[in-house]
């Protein structure tokens, strides 16, 4: 990686962070009767075929240098490109059906390299029953490989980070931290089923998935909810050989993390159909009850903000 | 600019140039029941919510140093991404819905730059009703501003470039040539009330526009229709101080191409109820009539192959 470090600069997007900076870009967005949710969730949430049927719009970008290096295979870029794109769909409960491939790279790329970038992306389309739909090329210094999505929701509402209630159960799947070391941010499973489950059953209050590490996106469902969260650190699944702090910070899990109201807790782990290992890390509080954000998580990752 | 040219060398995307490398990496796409064009039009087609409404679903990027210098005013930046990917969907006679914003861009950058080039993409945006729904910030060293757009046809199918019939006039809209260096490749109008009017009326066989030169996009509807074109060099319509060569060959026109069977020529040309100018400069041949496609076309412009 050989990106040059930015210069701290409060003019900068560095000072803003992403969410600061899309807040101030989006802010004046209103929307018709058409869309359901716009900016600010897993995926842009729009009217289907029928009352009960929902459209999920969504883009997602790799850049060689930030999401994988110079020395990654390309059919693992291809992988983690669309795997990003899908576990945003497994967020809202949804189903993916097309996707786009927009593909930015140097001409003098091997047409090889570009056929293993192809077939990562292939591979995980059939296992998911995704449709390639189209693919575009564009040259450019640096790949960057951005994926477009459609997916549904049928017969429910998809699954919004905006419904958390006090007192609500939070849970996460799978274990956390890690992934960028031991490479499995190039080779997880989005949480598809999973995260249909819980929508179908009406399981969930609130559901997305962890990208950028708790401490980032448990801030996000907090803001979305208008709620608080008491963690209880000895819950936080971890995995093998990472410490909290890792946990809370490394981001790239592509796991989901979710609300559940109190009298439907014990039936949820008794029910859970998976292998995929479900805990229960805290629980939601009014805000007034809370500790205030910045004792409660440290940073995560952001785009943009230097640590 | 300042790309490094990159060294001509038979196993790199230059030598097999866009179309070829993309035939290459999609040929063993198989698309079920819900995809009525896939990869090879200006957007891929989908079923939509009843039996006449189709989805319309496309990606286009630009690149720093390719589709715009350094210098350019993100504003014009932001504008000309949607505004080429209006015109994929005006080259299907498509209304445009939705639109998702993907930008990767330098961590250094000034946050009123960003605001410019989404103000940009906005104003574009009202103008011709699309709703934008998401943004998504990815840091890289390059600009890279993708546009994820929906759009749907109501009541008639998506006009396709695979369409045009032997005998069939050929006509473009507007005038051709010089656009890099006039800046109308910033500023253009995509001609989507052109290409829907087009297709309520059931006018055109075939349709696509013009984004890398007539001498590029003509060899491709006549691949798609599996026909030749005879074309009338003192009909096509050139901008003040342009070379037949130039309206050949610049690209980045943004203007529609199609075609129409002989017996609507005429009331079409009574018909057409637009100020922008309607030119009729070919007429479509049976392919053992035609010249070879190597006499009839200069080249236009490729992404990645060297001229």
């Amino acid at each position: 990686m050989n990106l040059r470090k930015p210069v701290a600069d409060r003019s900068s997007l560095a000072s803003l962070g992403e969410d600061g900076l899309l807040r101030l870009l989006t802010r004046r967005w209103r929307h018709g009767p058409g869309v359901r949710t716009g900016v600010g969730d897993d995926c842009a949430v729009l009217e289907g075929r029928r009352k009960d049927h929902f459209l999920l719009f969504k883009t997602d970008s790799v850049v060689e240098g930030v999401h994988f290096s110079p020395e990654t295979p390309l059919r693992l870029v291809g992988r983690k490109a669309l795997a990003r794109a899908l576990s945003d769909v497994a967020a809202m409960g949804g189903r993916p059906l097309y996707a786009l491939i927009a593909l930015a790279l140097p001409p003098t790329s091997a047409p090889a390299d570009v056929q293993a970038l192809y077939r990562g992306i292939e591979r995980l389309a059939r296992r998911f029953a995704v449709e390639l739909v189209g693919g575009e090329l564009s040259r450019s210094r640096q790949l960057v490989l951005t994926i477009a999505l459609l997916g549904e929701t049928a017969g429910h509402l998809p699954l919004l980070r905006s419904g958390a209630r006090p007192e609500d159960g939070l849970y996460v799947t799978g274990s956390l931290g890690g992934s960028l070391e031991s490479g499995r941010h190039l080779r997880f499973s989005p949480r598809l089923a999973e995260g249909q489950w819980l929508a179908q059953g009406h399981w969930a209050t609130s559901l997305m998935d962890i990208s950028d590490g708790l401490a980032s996106d448990l801030p996000r469902l907090a803001r979305s909810s208008r709620v608080e969260f008491s963690l209880k650190d000895s819950q936080i699944p971890r995995h093998r050989g990472c410490s909290l702090s890792q946990a809370f910070r490394d981001g790239e899990d592509y796991e989901l993390l979710f609300t559940v109201a109190p009298e439907r807790e014990v039936a949820l782990r008794k029910e859970w159909p998976f292998p995929t290992r479900l805990s229960r890390i805290g629980v939601c509080l009014r805000p007034s009850f809370a500790l205030s954000r910045k004792q409660s998580y440290s940073h995560g990752f952001d785009h943009f903000r230097l640590s």
